[in-house]
């Protein structure tokens, strides 16, 4: 590992794929926009996957799976919708390949399918054409459904994690007999959003609504999670959104309500994915590489014993044996490198790899009965003696955990900047960058303006408004909310 | 719940349908050939599932995921393997959706692609393009990957769960330095599916090797498990693969081992997919419904009060609590079906979904001190005391796991014919079905004969080979194998 990672100061892009393919999170795949998650990548996602399954399904919510594959026609019916995703979708339009005469290998033309498919870039229409099927009266509502599935949005400027042709994700898709019902879905997954990215994730999130022009095509409003990135930029982590009765209506789902009147259904759809990977990278890691909360890390220890030869090797072995034991009882992932190489360079390795804390054991530490502990949230290192080690190891555990957070916190509120005038407003932007916070007066004109001559966009609107006196920030017009601008991801 | 079901001897294939369909598996999606897994099917692909991740973690395994996309070009670099697949291929060609002059949502006609993209039908060619950047010396094997993926391979005769256009499944690929480590790699995969099979899912299999004619397009040799129906015939339910060096040839993947020569490597790879679902349908299946193993079973104890007024639903609940709170300690998943309805109406909708155990409460029984214990694998009735409810119950679906593959153990046995003519072969097909033991002199044509003639077609070599004196069933020269023919999903 004496591959050197390029500093966030030098370019926070370069350092951001160095610790994607460095930390061996995922590559590039052979067609343009594609990614590979490899397996560290992959582990961490899984347990972001894991802990939101068990959230959904502890509030009502169940699993299903719906079809790649959704008809052209289908995908139009929401003339918005069809209007969000027209510019990305992969069009399947033929089923077979052949042999030509000088035996390449070419598409069948015979194979042309009368109605192209669109692989789904999201599934509101796909799975609203089954509700349709699914809903007759009111007592088959709420439908309170989740798929964790692959979707596709054709994508040519790659960032891994960020930016991809095919990400995974979770979208869940409920059906609702009431207005009221929709909205407080729609809030609960917001609450959840906020306790996996915070409580989970370690990173703190604005929550609130998203303008018009930033919200989902074929919603009727969509809230959002808002996070902040290592260079300050914001990135939106996760979206849930009250559809009304936008899709019921493209697709004709009515049900019979208590009084046997026929109403639209009322949906909501909420999703979060991959790209939480990358929000992991760029809230949390520095110049040495990953720093990873220790709720999502696959390692969470990692012992490396400093030994010469086999006989060393066998007394640190013994030594560590019951404090080992006693930690993997605790539930705590622990990874012994007893591989070749030098410390020097485990320890860039672990480092790159983000492992909360590490052990560092040689002969002479066990003639003094202690081991060396490094936490990675601090990149400090401490003697704790053997005995207290599993104890020690696991509180700090916690503690980096919530360490996390507070760096990331302080952080994101040193970066938030209340402004008063336009001309503040670029000079922070250009000069600090950051989270930008003031009034707007609720004209998409404004916030597009503003969006063409600064690239900064309207991140959130937050739920907590202080609007008595407020003005625009660029009409001085008297402003109808207080809102979060930044550059984003 | 009053909808009907066809029986088996009626139609097996309405049958199948109808429970698939009324017990709420699966449904079809709109693009043909697709299906949609609602989430009672789901949640019992979900338990599959996580069985079998554990299992190949255990072994060492870790999980990945490559791109859905892969370049046609890739797919042609194994000639065998294209062949395979050519037929039933989606391919992605453009990637806009726009506006006619009528406003007709059509495809972009100047977004073509390059080079058409195919949708991964198994993803082989795209992982081995990925393994010749990762692999360059010994050190960098094994490699023992396995994703969790959708597959697609087109198809119009749809099957629910058997035969889909898109499917899930887990597909492993690995990658080692010797041709023995490969074959180790593959049986013990081989042997991981049987017991996933066998002490999971209750449905006994035959293991052993494929003929030429029947393996994976680009494998050298393909093991498998081979099931029996419950109408008799098998069903692949999964296959392992030891692919030689054929992929590694095709995208140019060698190493340098302990001698720094430089060498091809070699692979595996292996899947089991949704369709374990269909073959647990079939294999436990009755004229009321499913009947699954408690093992994959989402609900394994399901209790349906039998109550008139609020009073008596009070005392019920009272009267259970205990031994509910027992039962969940031990970890079993109960449910309590306290909704309106009959409890007739109750019965039906519960043995149709396989419910393992069916509690029945009713006022007299309180008086009585017991309750009514219905186990679905032998359609029976028992009075139980309230005290040993959670007792009983715990044990008995230990024995309903290991009856459920007993009884398809039997019918199994039962239907496996020993036959020494051809023409005894043709009537025991025709007249008893099953699995048919006998003598094959290893040629290909002899195979295809014998398939074209019956439609029967060898389903497996068994490991366990008893050759001595056995003739071929079709030429009579001797046997050079002893093979089980049968008509096969």
């Amino acid at each position: 590992m004496s591959k050197s990672i390029t500093s966030q100061t030098d370019s926070y892009s370069t350092w951001y794929t160095d610790i994607v393919t460095k930390a061996q999170l995922a590559d590039y795949g052979p067609v343009k926009g594609t990614m590979v998650i490899m397996p560290y990548g992959y582990e961490i996602w899984d347990f972001v996957k894991n802990i939101f399954d068990q959230m959904i399904k502890e509030t009502g919510h169940v699993n299903a799976y719906f079809p790649i594959f959704i008809p052209k026609s289908y995908l139009a019916r929401e003339a918005k919708h069809v209007d969000g995703f027209a510019k990305e979708c992969a069009v399947v339009t033929h089923t077979r390949l052949k042999s030509d005469d000088n035996d390449n290998i070419i598409v069948d033309p015979e194979s042309r399918l009368e109605e192209e498919v669109i692989v789904r870039p999201t599934s509101e229409t796909i799975i609203w054409s089954m509700y349709k099927k699914w809903i007759q009266s009111y007592r088959d509502l709420p439908i309170l459904i989740n798929q964790w599935a692959n979707v596709v949005r054709w994508e040519m400027r790659t960032r891994l994690f960020l930016r991809t042709s095919e990400f995974l994700w979770q979208e869940g898709h409920t059906a609702h007999s009431t207005a009221q019902e929709a909205e407080e879905e729609t809030l609960k997954i917001l609450e959840l959003y906020r306790s996996l990215a915070e409580d989970f994730l370690a990173i703190p999130v604005l929550t609130g609504l998203k303008t018009e022009s930033e919200k989902f095509a074929g919603a009727e409003r969509t809230y959002c999670i808002e996070a902040m990135m290592g260079d300050k930029r914001a990135l939106q982590a996760g979206t849930s959104h009250n559809l009304g009765q936008n899709f019921a209506k493209a697709f004709g789902v009515t049900f019979q309500n208590e009084n046997n009147k026929e109403e639209m259904v009322y949906a909501t759809s909420w999703g979060v994915s991959t790209r939480l990977v990358g929000a992991i990278i760029m809230a949390h890691g520095d110049d040495n590489g990953l720093r990873l909360p220790p709720k999502i890390a696959p390692i969470q220890i990692v012992i490396v014993p400093i030994c010469k030869n086999e006989e060393q090797k066998k007394a640190i072995s013994q030594f560590l044996n019951i404090s080992l034991s006693n930690l993997r009882e605790k539930g705590i992932r622990v990874h012994e490198d007893w591989t070749k190489g030098t410390p020097g360079s485990k320890f860039n390795k672990w480092e790159l790899k983000g492992v909360p804390i590490r052990i560092e054991v040689g002969s002479r530490d066990i003639e003094n009965q202690e081991v060396v502990l490094f936490r990675r949230d601090k990149n400090e290192k401490n003697n704790i003696s053997i005995d207290s080690l599993a104890d020690i190891a696991s509180k700090t555990l916690d503690d980096i955990q919530e360490n996390l957070f507070l760096q990331a916190q302080k952080f994101q509120i040193e970066n938030t900047h209340h402004v008063e005038t336009f001309d503040e407003f670029k000079k922070v932007l250009n000069n600090k960058g950051g989270f930008i916070k003031c009034g707007w007066d609720g004209d998409p004109k404004t916030e597009s303006n503003i969006k063409n001559e600064t690239k900064a966009t309207i991140r959130v609107i937050p739920f907590d408004q202080q609007i008595d006196g407020l003005q625009c920030i660029y009409t001085k017009k008297p402003a109808k909310y207080e809102v979060v601008f930044a550059k984003a991801y």
